[in-house]
């Protein structure tokens, strides 16, 4: 039996239009987008709201004849509540935003909602119960594999077992949050005793980030069928580490403070229902690649689990900023190609063993790097391993990251004959260390 | 300077009494205990109570004088809000706990507020936001390393950094909820294909769980000088295993899905205050051993940073159950014998590289076993890989659990010239894994 594939609806129309007059130039937030978010401005506490062009339209005091569920749920300082209702609500929801920003009736009534993007502050769109980091990103673990077993780069369970470990959801910030200098414990080259002090390997990581919908219970797995009705959204995350630190504390139990000291998280949530144009084919096994087991194995999954999100990062160095130059993009990746396991393959994976999956719970996918060195995630590939400086183009190379150096992270979904629409940015600014 | 001992006061006197006659058997609630729970009953609701006796003294409804911060707190369905006070307001409820409970000019008016421990349910003390699991029992340590390593158990950080690694918050649950066995990915013995199954190894950890009062924030690390002040108090804590999964899946990143199908707690957090008396030296370092690096150097906790713990891990088999007959016991150690790592330089190091520790966050020690083998926390050890089945006395032999065994943690910490006082139990049922 042939996929039925994902079936997008008038509401990713490349035609529709927005009376939100800045939704028509070029911007992330096209009608077609409709991402969820949570900002605040002045005396309004945290609310929810979804970007349109450059604005926010606040979704917290409206009734658009929405269903009861759904306005208690968009009255909360966090989107938990609204991902914890059925997928049919979101779409509902979705259709009723369509509608009141495209319809030129509405106008009148609901420009007073509007808030310019530049003036809000923005919040992390969900309470993160737990946050889990994947490794899916197979070219990351390839080159990463490299540095250590150049003859044996990925080790023997990575194409059977999406390989994940439990990361800090306490330290996880929305974009734009400083991010200081971790101290930490290393092992100088040649030293015989470890040292403490900021790491000298300071990093960032390319990832995109799962939003979970709705729960599962204790001991009651997700089955791969099922896995897309657990999923709210997408965002962007870097998850900063400290290689140096990593490399000394990571056996035999995996990375901690190496991680754990900052992650960010982009503020927007680009919605599954938003993402439907851009689903596709997951990457193809290679020949002589096994089997996945037959939990994470699904047709649908193979046909339409991969999702053609192009993904970017750029850096702003103290000096660029200085001379007002626009930052450099460091790479260029997509994720379909550069994910070994798909999105409905590790969530099913985590709930295997009975694990439950709480809404708003982050699933962090790794660094998506592509084939080419080029289009490494992290400046660990790029500078390959600390021993090839990465040049900047301005006359300068960064090894690891600097003080000053600020890393954003963007990303497009493409498909041909859709409206591109974009997640926004993720970004961060490294502070120095705190003094020992 | 040497440093001024922690210094018990009249609520630890061990000629105190209570009007609550069975704290005056024998028993772990003392009046000199005083562990803070959460508990319901029919149409009582989730609320705070302390364990005195048989008895629960529900502390929601009470107005013995306290401040309005603490009232407030105490009306609260978990001890979050009450562990995030300063201790001296900890100290204070204490106080009045300790009078209210001993003076029998109270016993008629509070009589009311008491509950038959057996009639009530019980709850997760606090809502856990993270949870941290440490690996700092040396002779496990050294027993498990010995399996894979027999001539280097220990690898070379371990004598440096205190290892730990983030689990997983949301499968904590509180004892006597039954545990599923869970199914996985393996790989047999001389198997090239991993199969997926119910876990053949499953395994107890028998740890301390240390729940975080107050926070820090992300950036701002705790000292270890100041690490006491936020340790709200103790649980026990049982970190399930399934060895084989673990075994497939735990290169590179450290364990995932063999530890996060379930953790189970016990219900009553023994206070930091309650502990006083027995506190003590450190595990001195051996000789050769290197000094901690400053940060996690203190000469209070190197004099009183242990505590005199003695925990033990009880097996009911099926069979047991059977015939009627009493669990019998697997292990006994004692906490200050087998941590490297004091409770302070846990703490101390999670937030060094700036990481944030939330109010009812959850560190694990990691498994305490004692010098002998007899002394294990864990099947893994007691079998030695499952290489000889454990003994349990009545025709029965383990290498791992089976379907039907219930594990128990017992725990009391002693010192001469106090009173004895308990962790009551934490406890957990094997149930049958369901169907592939």
């Amino acid at each position: 039996m042939t996929p039925i594939p994902p079936k997008p609806d008038h509401t990713h129309d490349t035609n529709l239009t927005s009376w939100v007059l800045s939704a028509e130039t070029e911007t992330d937030f096209p009608i077609q987008n409709l991402p969820l978010g949570v900002f605040s401005l002045n005396e309004l506490g945290p609310r929810i709201g979804t970007a349109i062009g450059d604005q926010i339209f606040d979704l917290s005091q409206l009734d658009l004849g929405m269903d009861q569920t759904i306005k208690s749920a968009l009255k909360q300082p966090t989107l938990n509540a609204l991902f914890a209702l059925p997928s049919s609500q979101l779409k509902a929801l979705r259709l009723i935003l369509s509608k009141s920003l495209s319809d030129k009736a509405y106008a009148e009534t609901l420009s007073p909602h509007l808030y310019a993007q530049n003036i809000c502050q923005m919040h992390l769109p969900v309470h993160i119960g737990d946050y889990t980091d994947f490794y899916v990103g197979i070219h990351h673990a390839t080159r990463v594999g490299k540095l250590f077993r150049p003859d044996n780069p990925l080790l023997p369970n990575y194409k059977h077992v999406p390989i994940g470990y439990h990361g800090r959801a306490s330290s996880i910030t929305v974009s734009d949050t400083p991010v200081v200098r971790p101290l930490g414990q290393t092992l100088p080259p040649e030293a015989l005793e470890p040292i403490f002090g900021p790491t000298k390997r300071l990093d960032f990581e390319l990832e995109l980030g799962l939003i979970i919908g709705t729960a599962n219970e204790l001991g009651s797995p997700i089955s791969i069928h099922e896995a897309p009705q657990h999923m709210a959204g997408l965002c962007l995350l870097n998850d900063w580490s400290a290689r140096d630190l990593q490399a000394w504390e990571y056996q035999p139990l995996g990375p901690f403070l190496a991680k754990n000291f900052h992650s960010s998280l982009s503020p927007w949530v680009i919605t599954m229902e938003a993402l439907v144009p851009f689903r596709g084919e997951a990457l193809k096994r290679a020949v002589g690649d096994p089997n996945p087991l037959p939990y994470l194995t699904d047709a649908y999954d193979q046909a339409f689990g991969g999702v053609t999100i192009k993904l970017e990062a750029h850096i702003k160095t103290k000096a660029m900023a200085d001379q007002g130059d626009d930052p450099i993009r460091l790479c260029q990746s997509q994720a379909t190609h550069a994910m070994y396991w798909t999105l409905s393959q590790i969530l099913t994976h985590h709930t295997s063993g009975g694990c439950n999956l709480r809404t708003g719970d982050l699933l962090g996918t790794g660094t998506l790097s592509g084939p080419e060195t080029s289009q490494s995630g992290s400046l660990l590939e790029l500078s390959q391993g600390g021993k090839h400086p990465f040049d900047l183009g301005n006359g300068e190379f960064r090894r690891f990251l600097e003080d000053g150096d600020e890393i954003s992270f963007t990303a497009r979904a493409e498909a041909k004959g859709f409206k591109t629409i974009g997640f926004g940015e993720c970004r961060g600014k490294i502070m120095p260390a705190r003094s020992v």
